[in-house]
């Protein structure tokens, strides 16, 4: 199992009054682990979706808050991949604190392959090797 | 049960370059909900904060995503108390296209109860009637 | 000169840890006045995009930030256009607290005709009495 | 004139429908450019929040766009200080693409220090030199 790492420093656009990260800013470091995930497998997120059509519809989000990330604090969004099928992926994550290695939060993605009209589709066989995937039928 | 419905409409600034509502978004429409809920209830969540230094930290988020949402579409968001004890609360979520009733997305929270200091404690017993806890030893 | 009133709440998620309204969310704010402004002037920002290919690609905006807008303030959106041509727009904006009527914020933006291409075009004629324009060459 | 360059990489967050940055998220690049700015300058803005009490609240905002970022594009956020007196700063930012060069925004950022009532204030003297004030009576 490839574990992705990447790290981002918290924007002040992302607190709120609580003096913390707004909940559903997790869901953006999340965007960001998988795209830095699928940037490292060689794949740009971006070139799948102008060259072949293909987009990653999400299906599923989760999140448990474990601790709060603060203004300015940098972070680690661990990712990777926990199952992929011809029609569907999932990813998982975990956000800690860069300095002292807490774990912040717990997360996961389900998504479905899709077309340029919205509809599921399969995942066309020149991106299955990056995501682990036999080729088996589905 | 009861089930509070609030509707708001599609910001621009809500979708992404897919055309629909970007994913966290749906988690700024169950806040939203709860925090329209909790007014329904005769409780301006504002001045819980303010007045009794009471805040809900997020603990959990999840969300099924169905259908999607697109830019200017009137959405309904259905909120209820799917639990209530003395020291947490969590909240469920329908979201629903307006004009065809097409059920959207599928969600819910589990919220904390923590202090100023955002440490862990107990509801007064003011709010408890509010979320219907019944005032046992948690 | 038409001026348009639209009404909104302030989110949570758009506070940030210095209590009060993030200062980007301002123009989130203006957006939702000159789409309310159109759809108040017969016209579906949303149908001239999708029907027509007409996009307004935003040139410049600015804010002047009076008075800080809080949590759960209901705040009214004042929206006017300033100038309308062939192949311009511009739009005006106040921002007041709707309980005191305080001015907390102005701001303004213009706006280009866009075709599906994002390149510059002129205004189709059908649109022209909607925002005012006589007609006249450019 | 110190002028310090920082970079970012547009997240799907950012994008709308048009497929290009939503115009609101220029001004979260300008923060996180003053952010990095302050930094650079031996300045944690965080540091001056927590421990001094000194906020720089918002008074005005303004940005031009040339060209648009579209999603994955790497930016530069190129920023200096405009002016620095004892009770105000401004801010200039121009926003280029990584990869081309080509300038897609500019803007600016005027503030006032403020303390933790959110009144208006002079910025303590240990502060004077970073931003190249003078210390000369306001």
């Amino acid at each position: 199992m490839r574990v992705h790492e990447t790290r981002l420093r918290v924007r002040y656009a992302e607190t709120d009054q609580m003096g913390v990260v707004y909940y559903a800013n997790y869901l953006v470091y999340m965007e960001m682990g998988r795209v830095e995930y699928c940037r490292s497998a060689g794949l740009r997120y971006r070139d799948m979706e102008e060259g072949d059509g293909i987009f990653l519809a999400v299906a599923e989000a989760r999140c448990r808050y474990l601790a709060p990330a603060r203004y300015d604090d940098e972070l680690i969004i661990r990712t990777w991949v926990d199952e992929a099928r011809l029609r569907m992926i999932s990813f998982r994550y975990e956000i800690l604190h860069a300095e002292t290695g807490k774990l912040l939060a717990r997360g996961g993605t389900k998504h479905v392959f899709c077309d340029r009209t919205m509809k599921p589709c399969k995942l066309p066989a020149k991106y299955h090797a990056m995501f682990g995937i036999g080729g088996r039928p589905d």
